[in-house]
């Protein structure tokens, strides 16, 4: 069974596990863990920022840059399918108490949007809760948010008095298709998040980055939340290894989401696309998850739902993989 | 100048003030408050419900509707445009800390709509939030909400385990336009909210109604966000007074909003239709708020934003005022 | 049956009602109710501060307070028996999120105590929530905080960064019993509540006093509890009444408690003072309820629980009854 | 420098190490963690419960246990000295917004205390906060509460309809010094946070166990907070390896802690008793701090505040550490 449901499924390697278990390690809520310090100076150089902190998921990092950035009672807009939206439960009402206010369509919001939605607000309206954040993604369900896009909303948020925050769980996907480096995608934002783990490999662990100030407040806020771990270096060291080891071979599970959509689009019923490390099958209306299942009986395990299905190319998986994948979704299409 | 921003500038009237005046009251945080007793049964009565608490606002009702159904972290469906999303502030995020999920155009939702929703909750997904409470409000920007879509979808909430509530703030309007009691309009809901300002014309005041467990909670509710007065028996003999006196009315101001429209519609530049006791103008793209200036400089006071003004019928507006509000706008039709 | 649970039973007079039947009034969330507005400004007259704003009850006012001065996450610092603490539900940690730390014996806080609470805070000590706010309450149970107190446990909170708040309900009373103007019991807060029912006998209402930024956020605050009441002056004219005309008599409350007190205390199994507007009854150990049950016997309603029975004056007890209440209490404490 | 301050300063071992590098992991989002579920098992079994949850602070587990077991606005009963109140800032607020209810001296509360509590409460009193849950914690301080307390005080919570919580940071400790089971420990307590740091010596990690329902609704509770780790074997290995093999050394570190006691007790201006891991110092009023400064000039870290200097014990710290100790203290003796 080849495994494409998620790059969450990336493994630690050998060396990865060696450096973990040869980790100098301290009291981290104290700040004496030499290994986290050293990763959250590496984040921050990479991103160019002033400071990181270490978290124990990318769910806890994007929710204290929310925490950090808004009032009780405050506005965030984000796109509806942004993960901070759907996938993490209800976290952005319970813990920073904000009202999302929702666009679709293509991932970042247009001017209009933003203007008609400014319009209104920020005028002592007291009927209206007052735009304190806006958030963007990138890559976003593997789709590179392009920097004019960001450049353009980040602007205009700015100019308005409000702050910026970016997932950036797969940001270093989008920094290697774009070809620059991570800090130019981290650009005019206040606060960062970002993932070792999904296609790094890490096995625990994320970061969110900003300047000296915006970081303090979310370490406080990590221990508020629980995430304040003693010896963390172990799973830092793993952290830094993939840092250092595994941003440069994205590029193959790119290359490698490219061969696998350029042999499947086409066959009976299948029209797929590449996006960074993704693989998106547009399936008939509702047929998602039955793709899925006829993919599995093949011997490919991926992620259907809706009208699609969604398959993340990752470190275990090599040429050869690939070619298996294709050939078993060959087969299934036959019985779609 | 003829004000016809909104129903909530209803001024109470003579013999409303002096039911005022001569009311008996208690301390109602007691329960010993005879009018605020006699008006939460009055309530109930018209609804069809065990019970009814009285609250200082229509907001308090509504955010005690949400308060009681859903706990942190869960989901209330509603529309993009009802007024718990988008003139409440961040209430529903602070006071309940639940996170909307919201739908757009007619204000109610499909089937379909209410099936995509439903499918991955409720199955354990430790991603999602979970859904709580429909959310329904008749009428909707004066706009009837036919009461077999009611029907439908609040049956649909209950098959799926979900509560439901009716924001009723002019629901004496809808029931009035179908020609049924009131309590058939809030039939289908586990908490209806109703208000006694507005087109009634009592100064302050709402109630929020439902059985008699849902009642006992919002009146501990009540009290949590500071809306248990003391001899409130005072204004609640307005409200009362107004439910009794001045139900039957209200058909006077959908005539009124059916003779306005008439008048303007089809006027240079103007497209306008009465929706019970609102006459709503559609403008050119963007030009509400001039047109409503145009409106005022010729003495007729209404609200206009984005794409349309909106103007209110109420019981201080005659038909002469209808008349005279009409030639006003003819004469401001020339400018535009 | 003389009834003393409390000074929230004081009823309006005919002249109030009078006052309430003839207000003006006008749509207040548009900041069109003039005699709100004149109330509002006789509020910030009469203490002091720069502007003041109209809520429908007492905790609401408090709880403005709160919500206005603190953070999700920090410390509001306040005596055990504060309304706050105990009488207000979890109201704290529902709207506020703050944390109480507490102290109990006399109602203001020792430097000893301030000290040993700053130390450790403010330092960046990441397992400490971050103080807020310090909470005084005059008269509270009837009590006058002594103005020294208050002066010395102000200037503290300021000179660590904190705000301070004063619960007023019954600052009329304070005042009163101290000889100096209501603005003298206010000086040294960022905020102060006072309340027009209780003593005064206005039937609804309360305010939140303070600097215009204060206040300015309280209006905002007041809207998202649901306290944004329309044509409120209704209620208003009650409460402007009752600042006018009823705030010297509360004199004569006084002197019935202490009255009352010099009867009864040294009968049988009774040791009674007056507080301002109230009597408190000391009883052996746990029978508060008890004695509270022997009064009501003989015709006099009194709260009584743990080993004290509290009786409140108000207008409406007048010498006869102050007598009348003093000889069903001799009679009663035959029984005891 | 012998560092007394903590025991979460204790490090993993070589063994420890290995095992976390060895690590059978999968998605544990997913629920696919073999070890992760390996732990969760061991550690229900070792506390006699249905099930239980890793996460990965202490802090969380405690929090976890608050959310699951409270609805906004409802009270916890703990003593001042609580990790929960004093050392986890402001979150039973923020997270679960419940009202504390604190008493202070002895770590458990009497029957008369918990009797005079719940009076008032639970009988439809619209002021006061509804109680939801009684905290313990055992050890505390490095005191152990007596099981007779414990059962007393949490049969009452039971048959008042509060649930209960266990903070087992160190319940390890208790059941060594008790000599009974860990699974007698928790007994009668719905939820039970346990550590797998501190003495333990694992780098990272807690549970929480209860119940099935308890913990599954800790698992999305954990999930919104942000504790969902994903490969989590790596360190859930360590925290295997500490149950398994370090839990019957903690009888050493409390060897210690009575030797070291018994060596400094008595020493000029130095009072020192053992607690479990604990030594506590008791010097005179305020000397805390200097105390500490003056054992660290000798050569010892050690925590001091207040009155008291506090000293804990842990693997890496042996006899001769013991004895070093002793003999720097003798010499700060005379510093003080």
């Amino acid at each position: 069974m080849i495994d494409l449901r998620s790059d969450t499924l990336t493994a630690p390697t050998t060396r990865m596990r060696e450096a973990m278990a040869g980790a100098e390690v301290g009291d981290d809520v104290f700040g004496e863990d030499p290994t986290v310090r050293e990763l959250e100076e590496e984040v921050a150089g990479l991103l160019g920022t002033e400071a990181a902190v270490y978290v124990p998921t990318g769910h806890m990092a994007n929710q204290l840059g929310l925490f950090v950035a808004s009032r009780s009672g405050e506005e965030v807009w984000a796109h509806e399918n942004h993960h901070l939206i759907g996938d993490e439960q209800g976290a952005a009402a319970v813990l920073s108490r904000v009202l999302p206010r929702l666009y679709s369509g293509d991932p970042w919001p247009s001017d209009a949007l933003l203007g008609s939605w400014i319009a209104g607000a920020r005028e002592g309206n007291v009927h209206r809760a007052e735009p304190a954040l806006l958030w963007l993604e990138n890559t976003f369900s593997g789709q590179v948010v392009p920097l004019a896009e960001q450049d353009r909303a980040t602007a205009f948020a700015h100019s308005h008095g409000m702050r910026t925050h970016l997932d950036g769980a797969r940001l270093w996907n989008a920094a290697t298709a774009l070809g620059v480096g991570p800090a130019r995608v981290a650009q005019g934002f206040d606060s960062v998040s970002v993932c070792f783990s999904k296609g790094l490999g890490a096995p625990v662990g994320s970061a969110l980055a900003g300047d000296a100030e915006t970081v303090l407040r979310a370490r406080r806020g990590r221990k508020l939340l629980g995430g304040g771990m003693r010896q963390a270096g172990i799973v830092a060291a793993g952290a830094l290894h993939a840092l250092r080891h595994h941003r440069e071979r994205l590029a193959e599970d790119h290359a490698h989401a490219e061969a696998l959509a350029a042999r499947i689009d086409g066959l009976p019923g299948i029209r797929a696309s590449a996006r960074t490390n993704m693989v998106l099958v547009s399936t008939p209306e509702g047929l998602g998850a039955a793709y899925a299942e006829a993919f599995a009986r093949h011997g490919v395990r991926a992620l259907g739902g809706g009208d699609r299905v969604r398959m993340v190319l990752r470190q275990e998986i090599g040429a050869e993989d690939v070619d298996a994948a294709a050939r078993a979704i060959e087969k299934a299409s036959a019985d779609l």
